[in-house]
């Protein structure tokens, strides 16, 4: 079984560019044991201890680094490549989700070799990926994307908690991961933003032909926001090549602007949800089945008033399934099925 | 100088899969003096004739094979490694645009540095490309992308005319390529759809900060299709990218269904036109400006009444520029500037 080292300098305490440490340490099937940043020694994740260094971590027996920050393009930052050095001298074995992988740098290909230790590069896409054929609209499955008004606001980890509280009511769902802290939740998936433009739409269908292979109702990780100027066209992509029948619109209570974007309005969502709708394709037409509204920067009380109030303005099933559990966003999903798709 | 030996084996009667050859022939900088093609020998392409080996291309002399097919997903097809051996031997230089690069095809390496042959793959993507960093909104330039209905309905052709026609009014104008075809008529420029997906829009933005130093009337060739199945993401990723003022919408008189994906309609122009107009960031309001249409399945007659058919349904002016010329089309997107955006 694998002990995790989290690699999280500088950002143990941002669940944003953070998101790889603590969606592994809520939702991954093997244990996170330490989480390393210099900055925050003696300090917690989730409950994870956060080590000073590599030296610190050993004796909590560590057999695998995996590096648990999500940077902007993905790039290694050359700080990185130290602690790099330090985890494979130690013996541990590494994975990571970068642009650049890490068995494809030959200084740490050879350090990893000397070690005996593997580099796994989980952003890596299949080679053989090509364009879709049309076997995403073949599958017996309900496939749930969820979409978003803006980046990091919850899309991987509201299908996470939907497909738990499916696979808890006996359903036979499969969550289907399309990043890399997915990929290393589920252990298997595609990095879509990864794969070569002309085929992400391709491994988007790939993925609904992979799912549907492990159970009949896919919850699809959406990528990015149809509003996001750098992202966008993954967006997109990944919708159309994964064909759903239902979209799960996730936001960040209170956002107006997306991240990092000065000057980019997240528009109203009754107009976010229209140009959702808008875009399916006439072949698959997918509707908004409900609103997942991320709180976490509200307490109790706002974040039932927020709640109410994206209700209201959308008239849709709103709710926040981390914080409230997500049976009530559940039922609104599976009580929105399309006619004609057998509920699974 | 150059002399093209262009390789349309099975395709050089077809400006679809052929539109690399096609598009050379009809604009590029410098001459093809052959098309190879053993199902046509003694026939003509835009008068280039058509030979069926390469030994009979020889006499010719040309100095450089260029791949001229695009085949979808754009892998090379067996019967294909043939006719590049033959091209090799002879001692000619080849282009390509595939995915597959040919440099890294140790068969074709190794022969290629054996003849003293350069292959050069004009999809391989610059190596530094990232996200976008807002540098596409602050250039001094007046953007011009040309959106489909559909892949291969003229998005090229029609920048191509509307750069000429603007050149030959003495406007600092610049064509700015996107895809193999285009960069090989002018010598530069990124292949989008062979880039990273999170790099999309990042490849959009390099390329209009590129043309913003080349001159300041960008018209930028589009790519795929909103409504397209499999490419849908690379369009809207370059159109997010770009960040164009203004919008020339393509499409081919009659075309009802994305050609090749049965059961995927186009929408009526005017949907068509609203959606690419909803799908602009408020940061860069973008309209369509023009409708160009593709009336080269028309007789004369039919394609005036094409013409004013469309003009009529979408109000909005409406030529084909390279059956009609192209400055009606160039008056129009002139005529439309938004307020605020200096005339070129």
């Amino acid at each position: 079984v694998k002990r995790y080292l989290a690699l999280a300098e500088g950002y143990s305490a941002d669940d944003h560019y953070g998101k790889t440490t603590y969606g592994v340490i809520r939702y991954g099937a093997d244990p996170v044991v330490a989480v390393l940043d210099s900055t925050r020694p003696g300090e917690t994740v989730e409950g994870v201890p956060v080590v000073g260094s590599v030296a610190e971590a050993l004796p909590l027996e560590p057999t695998t680094a995996l590096v648990g920050v999500a940077v902007a393009g993905g790039r290694l930052p050359p700080v990185w490549r130290e602690i790099l050095r330090d985890v494979i001298e130690a013996g541990l074995d590494v994975e990571a989700g970068m642009h650049e992988f890490l068995a494809d740098d030959p200084e740490l290909s050879e350090l990893a070799a000397r070690h005996g230790v593997e580099l796994r590069d989980y952003r890596r896409p299949p080679a053989d990926l090509s364009v879709p054929s049309g076997a995403n609209l073949e599958q017996d499955a309900v496939v749930v994307l969820t979409v978003g008004s803006d980046c990091a606001v919850g899309k991987k980890t509201v299908v996470v908690e939907l497909d738990r509280a499916a696979r808890a009511r006996g359903l036979r769902s499969v969550f289907v991961p399309t990043g890399q802290t997915g990929i290393m939740i589920a252990g298997w998936g595609i990095a879509v933003d990864a794969v070569v433009s002309d085929f992400l739409a391709g491994a988007g269908e790939r993925l609904v032909v992979e799912g549907a292979k492990r159970g009949n109702l896919l919850f699809v990780e959406g990528q990015g926001s149809i509003v996001h100027p750098q992202f966008s066209g993954v967006t997109l992509g990944l919708y159309h090549g994964t064909m759903p029948h239902l979209l799960v619109l996730c936001h960040r209570a209170g956002d107006v602007e997306i991240e990092g974007s000065p000057g980019h309005a997240i528009p109203p969502l009754p107009e976010l949800i229209e140009l959702y709708e808008r875009l399916a394709l006439p072949a698959r037409p997918a509707r908004v089945a409900a609103i997942a509204l991320n709180t976490g920067r509200l307490d109790e009380t706002e974040a039932r008033e927020a709640v109410d109030a994206v209700a209201r303005e959308t008239g849709l099933p709103t709710d926040d399934p981390v914080r409230f559990g997500p049976d009530p966003l559940l039922d609104a999903v599976l009580g929105r099925l399309p006619s004609g798709i057998t509920r699974p």
